[in-house]
């Protein structure tokens, strides 16, 4: 960290604010220009409140040249971090899936868990076409109290039943502590895109055993969601999966605007594997398979996709989901794509 | 709600369309026009999922007249809702503290609870300067999970012996359900910015008896700030001050960039009472009093602003923070403009 | 500026960087750090280039403690600048009209001038009412092609005979340079926010005599803008007026997001007059009071409004013009705020 | 166009309104709702100011249905433009240079002109790596006024000499329609994304018979660049290649945020060819290979990539430039995702 110290300071006060830093557990290195003073701090600066010193009334400006962020950062564990998730009963043929480091991950189902016929046919359509894991709704967030609020708990059984009928790991939403009981059985829990700085609930899954799905905000930057990560990692789960799944910006014509560029940023950045979800990012369901090809282009470790058998009755997003057959055409090409990228589907 | 249908299509589809959206509870009427035909749909529309319209295959686009709210809809509610909230115990001298309909409401007090005498002197100061609301962070959202995260339970206890000291009713955060009993002597309870589309917390704080600071996401658009007060009061508690506190843009000078046409866009859509945030909205101390009267000449109903008697060692956000001698030179200020305006503090 | 070198840097090629830079006019302070070391560059560094510096590979970050602007900047001109403009003819009185420094100038008039009648009837009307300028755009830049482009040159003599008419200034919008010849009698030259970097317009308008109204482009940090005003100023000519017109944000409610902490920013950063443009802003005529009272109450040195007489019948951006009454009813408001704030008009 | 009526309007107005809309040329439908009445235009709506409309007191809302633009409009034009320039002189071999309707056309070469040696070198090694077209700026918008504006007319000069020892055909950047003279040799006129919505310069190009490379604005929706493309369309110059290079976003890790989706929706929608800039979208050397990939697996007709020899003493945006051996790596990876998308280099 770097503090630009304002012009004409006495020598003394500086010295003054060197030493309260000190105190804060780092080394302060003075460095005295001719009209310029600047503090180089080095240690643990994570701990240094950079928007508390900028109100300090000696203090030009603070400039983090470290990131703030220990558990997530690639530089201190430069091997990528892959989630393994065994399969489960007779159906899985005791595959184990995997996302990160050359594992392509394909996370496929609908929106919303409907029915039992639904989410078995669909389940059984990806695995065909190749998604290794099965997602669905049984808690969703809706912009609207009106708007269909999921199956909840008899959601979850459902989506029990596709495990126990594909073999597929589960991949599903938790919008509230209070259920985390009823996710014993969910491989990976994800946390939606409205909850990515939901503080309290992303300390009390850094307690728990399971993958978590974390979703960028759909206005968070970078260093929040890796921050974001940070508050998972340091409760002790380290298996946390990125996923850019659009910002907003002043675009109307897509739902939001895929940021493509956080996939090799993130991956930079950090050694966490890095998703994008093509369904959410545009909300269009034509549009789907050309991000997806962007996607693993761009360097993701895999995707996870709305797939529906009936898009126009679906009971939520049906605007953004593609049908199985659409699904299975589209992991054709991406086969390809992973081949030119060295990667491969587990 | 209407209904452009895509050109082309037999008329006979059309009519098994608006059959299937009768169905959902609405009347539909069908306009077949040359070449454009346009169903219209009148009757309970919020219940009907525009996302899921757009997908199906015989629509073009699908258009909202009506707004998606209704127990916030001032057309719905003409007359301003004013909150009001009884002080207490001797040092109330029996004030009811008002916001809405008239009533300018000073809500102010330092980011984080610190210490007992802090906070008990700014409460003192801001009470003397004029302000109806002591303001004070126990709980506190930070990006970083290593920077101080409030004083929690203690912090609470610190707040209501400002209150016994005082008389001035508490404002403070809620970031998880699960403390919500530790609030019962809270006066109103705060929803963050990151937590506006916390669906299970609105729900639950549906049913709740204090009235609820709702702030608006940073980047969350008014409709969805509507929607998030929607499901607060469709759970049947309509004491929800909406709070605007500055968006996400592009420029970097302002922490955020304060949206002022929040205040005249929400209170012409809603009857709620709309406060502005000068403190977090820019991030920047010398810009509090400049935005605060916008705020007020924009027709806002109160502020709420970070005061601290010594912000250069504030544990969080120093940096927006003013002290109470320049909050009570604000407060002068603001009286003349209160004038104008016609309204009071209380 | 801030030159921080990447760790593990040889002192040598430290030593090598810094002498190149020297070389570029600037004098360098080297401070070895234990872990980092850092370059304080002091002297004229506008002329270095922070983007190709932060290329080179011994470097981890550049950082401008100094603001690129120079003739813009308050730090080197702490007075307000004031923009003077003598009336014309008989009409005017010799009233000298005034922007800037205590002088509120309030610029009024349609969006596109339309007929001999209706420019100078509103010229009529608005100075009544206490305009100080007339505003009417003869070339008009409109998304689309097909839309009414302006009168042109004959809109140019229309505003002209209204300036006779009334004695007011004139103000209004060169989209090309190729037309200057034409606005030898205009008395405030716009450049309109699509323009805002039009480099060689601004550079040729730097030898121009006249004042410039330089409108913020709808996505121009405030650091762009001001360079876009030391593009002109650079050239001789240091008449700039700044308008904040709103910004693109993803609130679609409002046409822009009028960004009202633009005022007091600018006015920190910079001696130049800030205006505020609040029917551009929202695009909703009926938001226009809130949002002009708004600015004064900012700080801002003036606004600039449309009014028509007819709005249902403006051949552009009728939604954002008020009636010639409306505006009556808002300078009597305004009026009260300038006394508040200590400005008068001129 | 739709055009919803407000509630309880009498039908005498209603009938009204409609005349008035018919004399400017299109067809009124009215459909008088049970509580909404309708209008459906039905014509060359694309003449009728939506913004006007909206401002009638009539007027609920107005919906466009149909797009506003004609010429660039895929509906008008199935089948995709491929923009064909032929090389020149011995060195060119007689090649034909194509972008569009499954060429994939790349453009490489420095942000701007330096010296003879630098721009024939750079264009020798972009030839030999498989680039069809050398880009280099002569003419450089720059946000300072301070930075290095480029060579002007003697860069153009270099570019000629670059042109003429490989054959290659030139893009450079047009800032001021008062140096076109210059241009007479340059294939492709670059309009940056500053000048996007310099409506002047666009219609000039509209009579220039030159293929136009147009940028989108760096906060400019999809329809407002289809729009601009609309302006020279108009002047009967069909030959508009469209540029995605990242849009004006919060995220500040990269420069500006690549939109991804532009690719799929631009082609949606027009039948012009759609190339990425991947150099300017990220302003991130090290980033360019991915977002080349993804631009490629989007759909994308090509690319334009700064390429520099010497990245580190680039006169400008040497942060974003990779080197020749980088490029001509980038090369062996882009064709075999060519190879898989159909596309070919010409």
């Amino acid at each position: 960290m770097i503090i630009a110290i304002k012009q004409g300071t006495p020598e003394e006060e500086i010295r003054s604010l060197a030493a309260g830093l000190e105190k804060q557990g780092v080394q302060v290195h003075v460095s005295a220009g001719v009209s310029q003073t600047v503090l180089g701090l080095v240690g643990d600066t994570a701990a240094i409140d950079a928007d508390a010193l900028s109100a300090h009334h000696l203090v030009e400006k603070v400039i983090r040249v470290q990131e703030p962020y220990k558990r997530a950062n690639r530089k201190l564990h430069p091997s990528d971090t892959v989630i393994s998730i065994a399969g489960c009963g007779a159906a899985s043929g005791n595959t184990v899936h995997r996302i990160g480091d050359g594992f392509f991950g394909v996370i496929a189902g609908p929106c919303s868990v409907e029915t039992p016929e639904q989410i078995v046919s669909i389940a059984q359509e990806v695995k065909k076409a190749g998604a290794s894991f099965l997602r669905g709704g049984a808690f969703k967030p809706r912009t609207s109290p009106y708007s269909f609020q999921g199956l909840g708990a008899n959601g979850l059984e459902l989506l029990l039943e596709a495990k126990k009928a594909t073999g597929l790991p589960i991949v599903t939403e938790l919008m509230d502590m209070q259920q985390i009981d009823l996710f014993n059985d969910v491989d990976v829990i994800q946390v939606g895109a409205r909850n990515m700085q939901n503080f309290s609930m992303l300390k009390e899954l850094g307690c728990c055993k399971k993958p978590i799905l974390l979703k960028r905000g759909y206005a968070a930057t970078f260093t929040e969601l890796l921050m974001a990560a940070e508050y998972i990692m340091r409760g002790g789960n380290d298996s946390v999966i990125l996923c850019e799944r659009g910002i907003r910006t002043f675009e109307t014509y897509t739902r939001n605007t895929l940021d493509i560029s956080a996939v090799p940023a993130l991956k930079r950045q950090s050694h966490l594997p890095v998703i994008v979800d093509p369904s959410h990012a545009a909300g269009l369901s034509w549009m789907v398979p050309a991000l997806s090809k962007a996607a693993i282009a761009a360097g993701a470790d895999g995707i996870i996709v709305e797939v529906h058998n009936n898009p126009e009755k679906a009971l939520c997003d049906g605007e953004q989901s593609i049908t199985p057959a659409a699904f299975a055409e589209l992991m054709k090409t991406l086969r390809k794509y992973m081949e030119l990228e060295g990667k491969r589907l587990a």
